[in-house]
């Protein structure tokens, strides 16, 4: 990061956004102006005007973090988005590709050529270019691929091989190594011998002949013990090391549990072969999160903003057509008991009710079942005491709430009969969710799956067709 | 941390939770059986082996982080999880305490003395202290307030006085500062007289004689430069610092966006006066992104696994009593329909198809333009873009969709005119879901709310209500 550029809270970073759109806003009315005066001065006036607003654009981005210009780039309609993009300095096209979302990084590269690509993606650490890798165009991996020495080519095909949400997705490679039998001294001079450190270097790792880590040595120590003490004094066991395969989100939880700011990655021999750093795993922990705020209301992936109509609809097609086909079976539950309907019509306005809470009370269930099941923190025995737990809170839930709604129903028509069927459908029905939210979890940890993912759909169509069958049966019985 | 601490993977992390829990179970069986047989011996019996599983216990104890004692204490039952607090040696209290959920805290220290308090509290920074503070009995934040010397006091009060989710809270006084016209050699003999730096030291502060911030100077350079130049020659200036009142969340996306792994926090006249750390940062992302997904589920608060039925009754009522009021105003505008769904009951059957999809869809929309507002990307100009884009994603969604239940409508009931109004019901629906998914956050922002807070239940209820208006009263009026 070099010392000129500026960076800032959210509100500066809002003021560099509005300033790059009143410079293109600039731009545009000159352009316009220009076009519809048909005078001869026309190109010496456009072209003057034209470069003066650019090149103050061009400074503005110069000045910025990578990280920043993303932030415009995501922020700006297509067409001029592209037209920042042509500004930005070709060797920072790597790195700022880095940091846009995947939406928009697609346009960036579609707009780009592929000696542009090539020579973007040679400004880039093998870590980093891995991550790249899979947008970019197949001749353009193979072009950066043959430029790299062997040992960077060894390292990226590593890199790709491991499967996205695992450690060695996430690891890099910069990492600086030291034998145990040195004096700290020889080591101070061998790190004086760095223009710089690898970034976010806290510690330096200990190895043996044969690569096999020994131990850890914190920068802290170099700086407060003796020089002519030698490292294995002062060097510390390293208890949390990762294999590359180990998932992701496991190490996450390790480096927050124990407060690491990183840690080494070995494989089966214990020889070191890359270094997990905090910063990476909190870029992982906000892509989660993000993720999976996302795929709760059924999007695949993050939206460019300003992406086509035709992109979102393709984005959001699979969960609203998963969601119809559960509406349609409720409906074909509702179908069943038409007759009754017909002969109480006050049935089909009562029964969304019941339907709707025993989703929403699933949903609680299911939320901190979810959660419980991820921590580990539920076996067996704690199972059937979750189980009878929520049973507990749903017989009250639906004796107050079902209570309520009861003698709602009875005022409204008049019927007792039909206040006490209401009264007790919504309970059955927060039974059913409760068992439903705690089983659906469970059962799916069991067979293998993530107990999240579709969890909240499964239930709400279980609580739907479920509340309809529950309400209008016992409606059936009892009422006609 | 000790050396001799076991860390691990959370497979590790499981292993240790079953071995105590059989360590427990062996204790319990061993009390149940001495119970049973009504010897003389039985107290000698019970006092030795009772004795040899607690100590076991108490051994693996000592030997775990804290972090990972927590995990255990929150995983066990109310009755062996205060058995196993009481196991623990009292000095290791305090930073258990801090890592446990709030849940589980409220009961660890209603089992508490109030002088363990005192002597828990006593252990910890004056930073970690404030994070205690508000669960702690009024007499022991006295007592502690009074042991405290009285800079730390100062600290201590401030730390309490920043709200929850601001910078002030999040950040701690761990920093070592250093004068700018003293040499590198200075500074290395300085830090040699540290036992250890802070945690999580990556650079130390350079102030001048008013305290007020003059640059950073990384623990790198310390070791990259000759000892013989000054700081002034090689710190760098700060280009990210914060305020106590900036938001933690503004915080936490520069640290990110930055890739920062500490920060300075100074006042309004650029006085130091503390610093916030990546690990901070990261806890602080944690526990948003869980509040989050509790939230959007209607719990208040991340509940004890174990904690009573009431207790999860209080924790989730206000949404269900909200959900309850938005289904009742749903069923009185079905109410108004009766005459028409008497008629016609096929209707009640399929009225809750078009208010679903809805739903779903309106949920699609808002969660994506929440983010945008989130994010600051959006000004009025794109608001008008996105408003066009997603009526243009409704109006296509309720063609296929719609079309496509019309169709079916049809088919089951035998009549094209009721397909019809199912179709434009649906497309009629998704377009109002899709005003309001871009209308609510949008308003909120202006009206100066949060636009995530509810917007969910807001955009449901609407499309509920006004799904049901919708096909009812089409259907009222062109099929009746």
């Amino acid at each position: 990061m070099s010392e000129e550029e500026q960076l800032g809270d959210s509100d500066d970073l809002q003021e560099r956004l509005q300033e790059v759109e009143s410079l293109l806003a600039r731009h545009k009315l000159v352009e316009e102006l220009v076009h519809n005066q048909d005078m001869p001065r026309r190109e010496l006036v456009e072209e003057l005007v034209h470069k003066q607003n650019l090149n103050e654009l061009c400074f503005k981005l110069d000045n910025m973090h990578p990280a920043d210009i993303a932030y415009v780039l995501e922020a700006l309609p297509l067409e001029e988005r592209l037209l920042v993009w042509n500004l930005v300095r070709a060797e920072r096209d790597g790195e700022i590709l880095l940091e846009v979302s995947d939406a928009v990084r697609e346009t960036l590269i579609d707009s780009m050529e592929r000696h542009e690509l090539v020579a973007a993606a040679e400004t880039l650490d093998t870590d980093e270019l891995a991550d790249l890798v899979p947008d970019l165009p197949q001749e353009v991996v193979e072009d950066v691929f043959q430029a790299l020495p062997s040992d960077e080519q060894a390292q990226l095909r590593a890199a790709i091989s491991y499967p996205e949400d695992t450690v060695g997705a996430l690891m890099d490679f910069d990492m600086v190594t030291v034998r145990e039998d040195v004096t700290l001294e020889v080591v101070l001079r061998y790190l004086r011998r760095f223009e710089e450190l690898p970034e976010h270097t806290d510690k330096i790792f200990v190895i043996d002949r044969d690569e096999r880590l020994q131990g850890a040595l914190s920068l802290e120590s170099l700086l407060i013990n003796d020089q002519d003490v030698e490292v294995c004094q002062v060097m510390k066991k390293v208890s949390v090391r990762f294999r590359p395969d180990d998932e992701a989100e496991e190490a996450a939880q390790a480096f927050e549990r124990y407060d690491l700011a990183s840690a080494p990655v070995v494989d089966e021999e214990n020889r070191l072969v890359g270094r997990l750093t905090l910063v990476a795993v909190v870029d992982f922990i906000r892509e989660e999160s993000e993720a999976e705020q996302l795929a709760q209301a059924g999007l695949r992936e993050e939206e460019d903003i300003f992406a086509s109509v035709w992109d979102s609809v393709k984005n959001r097609w699979a969960w609203l057509a998963i969601n119809l086909v559960t509406a349609f079976v409720a409906s074909r539950v509702i179908g069943v008991f038409e007759t009754s309907i017909e002969k109480l019509v006050a049935l089909a306005a009562l029964m969304p009710i019941v339907a709707g809470i025993g989703g929403n009370s699933g949903n609680q269930t299911i939320t901190m079942i979810v959660r419980a099941v991820a921590m580990g923190q539920v076996n067996p025995d704690a199972t059937r005491r979750l189980l009878k737990k929520e049973l507990g809170v749903a017989l009250i839930n639906g004796l107050i709430w079902g209570g309520l709604l009861g003698v709602l129903a009875w005022w409204l028509y008049n019927s007792a009969s039909l206040g006490v069927v209401m009264t007790a459908a919504m309970t059955l029905n927060l039974l059913l969710a409760a068992l439903a939210g705690v089983g659906i979890p469970m059962l799916r940890q069991r067979l293998g799956g993530d107990p999240a993912i579709g969890s909240s759909v499964m239930i709400t169509a279980l609580t739907d067709s479920g509340g309809f069958f529950i309400f209008l049966g016992l409606a059936t019985l009892f009422l006609l």
